[in-house]
């Protein structure tokens, strides 16, 4: 290919038009008014997979002659929804019965988790899981695969197959687990270092140095990931914080000489921007201001939450505007019960409620959206409409079921405070039938 | 007609074949094995819309030449669900955003409740709620209307053409509301009783005095609703008790000699064998104590307690031995956000792992049918396939969607406890699209 700025074998710019929402800014620091960008008839202009404009459809289309336009009438267009934490080999056990964390691990997780050192087995439910996000309209996830290689390499194959913008890493797990499903320190290194020079940046794929949590990793092996990251500064870590209150007494347990769990991680490097935890339900106020500090995220996962009884985060201190958290959403499936970011909203909202807190209609999809892509250190790539930006996005309908088509029929849609009662519905009874579209990369890769 | 015991006009008996569950007794109190009761290759004899005979295929059978049978391979049959608690003319306002009880009544409620003054729109809301209770396969529901008469004629006309089993009742409110929307102590009692004689028993319809709560009714009031009940043995009581501090705060307030808010409506001989209380998230020992000695129930509506953030009911003490109270379901549409009991039970699991508490899957389906029917006393007509009642069941489909399908497609269903884990994923993940089918007195009323 010839090297000029004019890009010759680029496709054709094409042309996606309708009612558009996004973020510029954090509805929970600024006005929700100067964070939220509707354009109720606009064009975004995709050229390559990636935006080439974005604006009111008067004032792009002119400068685009012969545009192939496809219009989504009736609908409200959005950035892919961002899912900060998911467990792909929990697909199959969604929904297991009746315990809390630490027994439910041993119960269900594990033995499931066996099953993916057959790489067929593993690449089986690599597929249905991504026709799952899709479906739901997640167009980028932060991904735990097992502790086996195999098990990242189905992943990612799958996921490049589909050119998808997914992070994920092999589990590491060297104690207090069932002994076919532990590595050591030193295998886990080579593995995931391996792992990373194989799949980091390769296309659109990025990799996560990924310790289970401090309950199955030894300090060696703790250490080994500080290393990884050390080595690869543009890889990711990903773990568990302070889920449940018995995990939490064991932490310190185990290690006597931190001063709480998130201490534990950072001494051993894995505290830093790049660096997802999820839960964060038992945290103390030195915990949120060091996460806060280090420009670390928490995956505020509220299916799960409830679903293994684990308690209430803190949504409002972890977004308090003199010592912010990033965070984003996360279904954690299969502790989270349901694929659909719009489900999790849902229960988002009720944990708020519950603590007397407010989630409004703009910040559940704040999360969802730009909030998740800061969340992932992506916000230069993903999470709005800007220029630049690579084309993933998802149509929603609020009129899915005949009970929306009811509540959302009647409204008129000229005003931003009728356009956040429709996306109240979406974030409270909302779920995969109102994906309408996702598109990845400017492609549909799934129509409903 | 002759007065024949053979009862020449009864059309011919008609079969349906599959694996039933349900419930003879309460899997809170007794052994969950002995509770339900499963017939993996049963017979369902129906005629004249009432169970005939129910048991094993190949023990029934026999005793009926010619039986058209209808076969639900791969399905579990069961009896059809019960909705303690609904406002239908929330229908249209469901999930409205951002308010606590108190607060959302004054603002998204009563406006929406004068709308159905007119006859012709109470109508057409009521035959869209009809609609989504048997979609969602609900059977049976006690309701609330609105004030006006012409709401409760509107649901009761609705449900008289389809033949459903539902119990509704005009709300009486004289007090702190909009006056538009106000009876008074008089009208109410008027209102009430020519509806009483208008509905009640009329087919398979039921009355329930409905005084809104007691914050919105005088003593005067409530005492009319009382003598209504005196006057009128056979109808029921429903209300709202206890859902939110603030209202438990303002009610004490507003009855000062009364002990506690129960108390204020025991004063007027409200608490009794046909009174269902909604919510009881605050309760007293005492309180808790006086239901149970009362036999009145507690609707359960954690849907709407966790969207409204009222707390979390405890279901524990309510089905204690030592003094149980019957609870039964409500999914309190509108401030439930799903008409769906299956999605209602994945939230009272969630609201029991809160509180260190378990639901177990055929505790959730116990609460959803044969609970339900004891706490409307109408254990004796619905509630599960026991010879004699009324043939209204719903036919479930555990693989509805790829990801149900995908978690239970593999699993043999020759043991309860097989059984018992395909039942967990409707608890938690079931919602309309697990209802294969739904039958009102052995008709079908709904197929999906």
């Amino acid at each position: 290919m010839p090297n000029s700025s004019i890009a010759p074998n680029s496709a054709p710019p094409t042309g996606i038009r309708g009612s558009f929402i996004d973020f510029v800014d954090d509805p929970f620091i600024q006005d929700e008014q100067a964070s939220i960008r509707w354009i109720p008839d606009g064009l975004l202009v995709i050229q390559d997979g990636y935006i080439k404009a974005f604006g009111n459809y008067s004032q792009i289309a002119p400068a685009y002659d012969n545009l192939a336009i496809q219009t989504h009438d009736d609908r409200i267009i959005m950035p892919g929804l961002i899912d900060t934490h998911i467990h792909y080999p929990q697909t199959g056990m969604i929904a297991a019965y009746g315990e809390q964390l630490l027994e439910w691990l041993s119960r269900y997780t594990f033995p499931t988790e066996q099953k993916f050192k057959d790489k067929t087995y593993a690449l089986e439910i690599a597929e249905l899981f991504l026709d799952e996000l899709l479906k739901n309209g997640t167009t980028t996830a932060l991904i735990y695969a097992a502790v086996f290689p195999e098990s990242v390499d189905a992943i990612f194959e799958a996921a490049q197959r589909r050119n998808l913008r997914l992070i994920a890493g092999k589990v590491m797990m060297d104690r207090n687990a069932p002994k076919d499903l532990c590595d050591t320190a030193e295998t886990s290194y080579q593995e995931s270092k391996a792992l990373i020079q194989k799949w980091h940046q390769k296309g659109r794929l990025l990799y996560a140095v990924t310790p289970r949590f401090a309950g199955t990793s030894s300090r060696s092996q703790l250490d080994m990931a500080g290393k990884l990251l050390r080595e690869f500064p543009g890889v990711y870590l990903q773990t568990h914080l302070s889920e449940n209150r018995d995990e939490v007494a064991w932490i310190r347990e185990l290690f006597p000489d931190s001063q709480d769990y998130l201490d534990v991680y950072d001494r051993s490097g894995l505290v830093q921007s790049r660096s997802v935890f999820a839960h964060g339900i038992h945290l103390s106020e030195r915990e949120f201001q060091r996460l806060s500090e280090a420009e670390s995220a928490i995956a505020f996962c509220p299916t799960s939450n409830l679903f293994l009884g684990s308690g209430l985060f803190n949504l409002a201190r972890a977004k308090s505007a003199d010592s912010p958290v990033k965070v984003g959403l996360g279904t954690d499936v299969g502790a989270g019960t349901s694929f659909s970011l719009l489900q999790t909203t849902n229960e988002a909202y009720k944990v708020a409620q519950l603590q007397g807190q407010k989630l409004s209609p703009l910040q559940a999809m704040f999360l969802a959206t730009l909030g998740g892509a800061r969340a992932l250190s992506l916000e230069d790539k993903i999470g709005n409409f800007d220029v630049g930006k690579e084309a993933d996005f998802i149509v929603l309908d609020d009129q899915a079921t005949p009970l929306m088509a009811l509540r959302n029929g009647s409204h008129d849609h000229q005003t931003l405070e009728a356009l956040c009662d429709r996306i109240f519905s979406l974030v409270i009874m909302g779920d995969d039938r109102a994906i309408a579209a996702t598109y990845i990369m400017g492609q549909p890769a799934h129509t409903r």
